[in-house]
């Protein structure tokens, strides 16, 4: 198996899951009252599209700086990688679960969250075991310094700690929970040296000891 | 991250939206009345089906005509083409939304259209981005003159200016804005010195300073 | 834009289209009857789903037979393969109709069989527009014998006739419609010298004037 | 038809299927019951997901490893396996039967767990077919001696068994047969010397006669 084959099954799985997004965006249609109301109604849902779109955006960047990085695939990481997927192709289940309870307050708003983060959180933590493995077998194209590793590692283990803080959170408010989603995405996007830049040539991070370019 | 790796998992969510649009085509079957009258109830639908099919393929070409002429990939492109593809998955909720109120008339269908319009102009919006980020940046194979840079830059937002016109039409009326829709669409098939010319080789337009073969 | 990359997106298209036949695979479940009979209620929609898959499958086999044939492709050829892309996509609606109408007798299941035959004849008529233009525009990689030409022109226009004679069968039986179909897919499963052997070197069709191996 | 293809077709056919799985994980939202309630109802269909999820994840896997192996595709492996993806697209359909009727007990449940067996049965017995048509017709890359190519063939063969036996305890229990199938799955994993070592170089099982590297 190379891992450009892994890649593009991955890739596949990525792009229709975050598609099925979009299923929960339509309102019931003529009969249901006022198209107004009808949109009004799904303001949730549309903001929580925009979260997990983003959310499944991410992971894809990720997983590509993460297999850019590897010389090697073994089947241990190709079933670390089937797992991972399955917790994707539940978001867009989670994010619609959020979406309707999202302004229904109380126990059913909470678990509903409490659901959107415990599915959030299998996904960072198969994602960190799908560093974690390559690194301990020593599948890197460069070999990092201890210090290096313990800083990859933690930036991959990252995702584990803050989803088990949006799991707190959602024991509070499903709101605040989406908000804290939202603030999880903006914080990937926006920082550049991101765990990407670990393994991956491409975000160049200027560090003396950068892996060589190619890729 | 490479640009083929970014195109293929785009044309994995074009290819994904694209075929949803047929979701909305089929008709509720036997126990709802005469097959003919559900296919005639439902014409409005095949409208819709056909202008937003070839609307989401002129992206698609697009698409890979501005990425055929970029050299580099940097993050910030990676996050635009998310945004563009968020606007793209939107596509068949906007479609199915304008065409269940096409024939209702008043507020519904004209507010129907409105949310077509906001769904495509933020696509041309996003698209425009794409495009404008690395022309900034220098990121094209071939460098443009100033004057190509403008017109260059005033085709690609074209679509901004078509889709805020577009947004004036759905105020007086739902039809009219799908029909055009299907104007903007034939546009597009059919000027064949297209906003790709301005990036992409293989649209060969004779121009003394053509872009090189090969891409 | 490379053959290679209309292929791939075509192919996202029809490995979508032809999972989503399987949409109409399910049964209501519990609370709709025992399952024996929802099943049984089912029967024409599994026979409706392996023909359909069949005649989606061929589309993609001989798609790549087509396209591995061409040294060029133009806007005209995109844009063509969107207008058959287009009524691809529509097949699993065409399928689910005849499939619910199938065993409903009368005018209805009649209308039903031509609504299926009329999306499968525009799936043919740009499949042969989608021939003829490049062998017209000459962008074969092997040039034709003009008797080779008339050969492969005849073949490409064949479904055409078929579906042609589809729609005829449609007017008098559903059910037969349905089995005329089937015959249609076993012929282009069973006959090896296919349409593919006149543009594509994988049939080794053993003429003397065969294209040169590789593609 | 290169090999490349026809496995970039069947990856986007499994992409698709894999994640319509997911479809059946949502529950009906408001207005049907406490939220904590209907997830409860839907744990058969939690457990389903996750079996049949790693069963078309195994395939993908099993798929590779035996094209990796193949010096030359023909017509009739195309249609082959076109009947193996016919099968595997039917998988959420018999996994959610199967999940709806979990605990209904009674011939129902039987029942739903035959028709998911069946399904398995059908795609087992294509892909040894698929395995069967190259060894006999002699395409492998590395010829097998005899005793490597029974061994093979049995390999292949397990699990046209394996679901014999799973149709056997599916007359006795639906929620067995979902526990021999998770068995199944957890078989297939956790083996390393798969059915792939006969014929691809990735799984580096050290035997002697080991097949060339590179691939």
């Amino acid at each position: 198996m190379e891992s450009s084959r892994l890649e593009a099954f991955s890739d596949g799985v990525l792009a229709v899951a975050i598609t099925l997004l979009a299923l929960n965006l339509s309102v019931a249609g003529p009969g249901h009252g006022p198209l107004g109301d009808q949109l009004r109604h799904h303001l949730p849902a549309y903001g929580a599209y925009v979260v997990s779109f983003f959310t499944i955006g991410i992971i894809w960047v990720n997983h590509h700086s993460l297999f850019g990085g590897l010389r090697r695939i073994d089947r241990t990481l190709l079933f670390l990688n089937l797992v991972l997927l399955m917790f994707v192709v539940a978001i867009p289940f989670a994010t619609t679960t959020l979406a309707d309870y999202l302004t229904a307050g109380g126990d059913q708003a909470r678990l509903a969250a409490v659901v959107y983060c415990l599915v959030m959180l299998g996904m960072a933590v198969s994602f960190s075991l799908l560093f974690w493995w390559p690194v301990r077998q020593g599948y890197l194209l460069v070999a990092l310094s201890p210090a290096q590793r313990q800083a990859a590692l933690w930036r991959f283990s990252l995702g584990v700690v803050v989803y088990l803080g949006c799991l707190v959170v959602a024991l509070f408010s499903a709101p605040l929970t989406l908000l804290f989603s939202a603030l999880i995405d903006g914080y990937y996007i926006f920082e550049r040296t991101a765990a990407a830049g670990a393994t991956a040539p491409e975000s160049g991070s200027g560090s003396g000891s950068g892996p060589p370019a190619g890729s």
